[in-house]
């Protein structure tokens, strides 16, 4: 038993997770509210300090941008601030990436996050999706999302560096997409010791749970990171995301705490789904993949709840699971997986 | 007697009005807080409703993209909320512009906004700054920003529809920035009926004075609107700017008040301006545009006095006034346009 896929938007193009107008119409007759467990975000958000938003009647100053460009390069660990480039959401920068080579052999190691495939082809570019590294060939280009999502995938920094050592000698770039590494120890991020054909996609809205203000940076040498910008044009990023960004970045504090909650939670939830004969498939600390004979069924119990998780066409088998936050989320996840008598 | 430009931000690109950090240095003492007189955006701004910050935990919403699109639609008199792109910033679409068009020739009605003709060209399109539009030949591509910036220049719409046809014939795209068209009543406006050939790029944060919120529209016929929503990508309009958006769009009440307002703030600009032997090129309800032999000095004077004007490198006799807001700003700009005696 499968639940149809969700009617699309004004914006036609891939499924993704995190459309709870979607589960809305599937499960017309779900408890509110709905939990929302299809995006890999942090459900324990970074406290918005007030906004002064008189500050929204100027254009985004340079020295605002300068400010958030070193909060950054400061978090991830980037050798010079110039190395950054900030943008509205990373899937701003995902589009504009396959603009800086021209048309040719991209690889992409799959099965991962649909947008970056699309990007590439919608540049003219002939793109593979490939499920294991020795089948990139001669690829100009070679997109990895690390840890991957779905699956957790975490490629060691060396690999990394080796594979982008090649596509250095061959005119190419590494595109590292490290959207959910925020959570872990900052030894697996490509950042601190940046190849020269590598750019590093550094997401916002994920670990500090503000995907609405829309915030995502890469990290390149200082000549790509100027082509990128030169792209996005000025005033890019808005006020609102250039002020709660900087103060977000700059906050270790509330990173290292938030890094334990997310590691304890990813624990319980791993339990949780293990105690109901789902097979972890992977893992990063914002969600656990699953797989189980009855995904679909599963699926369908879960959105008469109100609880709302990742399935994916492709893979029938498969389930996404965010993390719930409160622990009345938790509850009626428990609810579900743990049905009485149990 | 003239002044040094500004020293380049991250972003090394055109000189712009809105940099205060460049008008900064280049006064070190000049008294706070500064009038930043620079822009031609709303110093009336509309007052943000209380944000419910716990939205931007989870991704901007088809639902609250379609009532954006809807409250864009109603406001500017487009025929269908399809054919509504909403991006951050019109500057964003400003970028993605050349792309609807294979290579070629470009012409842009000059002077105007440096932006169009910059993005062309980055895309390789060969662009021609025209300064008559009996000079645009066989051009696939016409753009014209109307109302005039920084000229004030307003073209009939009749004329415009006429020349939209002429390039429709040659299955070319004719480009109206309406900028600056809000204050004016809408009869000025090419979108009621907009010519297949047309896309119009409205801005938001200029007419509500909200520059730093990064929000702006296209409006064009469906297939072309979808074009740019592909390009643009998902989720391309942060929450807070989906839900000011909608809100401010949908008040009726505040536009009339306002357009009034401006209206009284542009006669008083025009009459101090013509007071102290300036000559008025052009006026949009926004900004004034005036001609004077020393306008350096005047500039000079201006800055040393805390308030930053719109000087144009390529036309030293040019100066470009934005409107003051409170009465303490006019003050300001009063003693320094009527020095005592005079």
């Amino acid at each position: 038993m499968t639940t149809s896929p969700p009617e699309p938007g004004l914006h036609e193009g891939e499924f993704h997770g995190g459309d709870l107008d979607a589960a809305r119409r599937r499960f017309p007759n779900a408890p509110a509210p709905w939990i929302d467990l299809s995006t890999g975000i942090n459900p324990h958000a970074y406290p918005v300090p007030d906004l002064d938003t008189s500050l929204w009647g100027r254009l985004p100053q340079a020295s605002d941008e300068r400010a958030l460009a070193e909060a950054a390069c400061k978090r991830y660990g980037a050798a010079r601030p110039d190395m950054l480039v900030a943008a509205p959401g990373t899937q701003t920068l995902i589009q504009l990436l396959p603009r800086l080579l021209p048309q040719g052999d991209v690889a992409v190691l799959s099965p991962t996050y649909s947008e970056h495939a699309r990007a590439w082809r919608r540049e003219g570019h002939t793109v593979r999706e490939v499920s294991d590294l020795d089948e990139i060939g001669t690829a100009k280009a070679l997109v990895i999302v690390n840890p991957n999502n779905p699956t957790g995938r975490v490629l060691p920094v060396e690999r990394l560096r080796a594979l982008a050592a090649d596509l250095e000698a061959r005119d190419g770039v590494l595109v590292v997409d490290e959207a959910f590494i925020d959570a872990m120890e900052g030894s697996a991020s490509l950042v601190p010791q940046l190849p020269p054909s590598a750019i590093v996609l550094r997401s916002f809205g994920k670990m500090y749970g503000l995907p609405g203000l829309r915030l995502g940076f890469a990290v390149a040498r200082p000549e790509i990171a100027a082509r990128l910008r030169d792209n996005l044009g000025p005033w890019a990023v808005p006020v609102p995301a250039l002020q709660v960004g900087a103060a977000a970045l700059n906050d270790d504090a509330w990173l290292q705490r938030t890094r334990v909650t997310l590691e304890e939670s990813g624990d319980r939830l791993e339990r949780l789904l293990k105690g109901c004969g789902c097979e972890i498939v992977g893992r990063t600390p914002l969600f656990c993949l699953i797989a189980h004979d009855d995904a679909g069924t599963l699926a369908l119990a879960l959105g008469e709840a109100g609880l709302y998780v990742r399935q994916f066409p492709e893979h029938p088998r498969w389930l996404r699971f965010g993390l719930p936050g409160e622990e009345a989320a938790w509850g009626r996840l428990e609810k579900v997986l743990r049905p009485q008598g149990q």
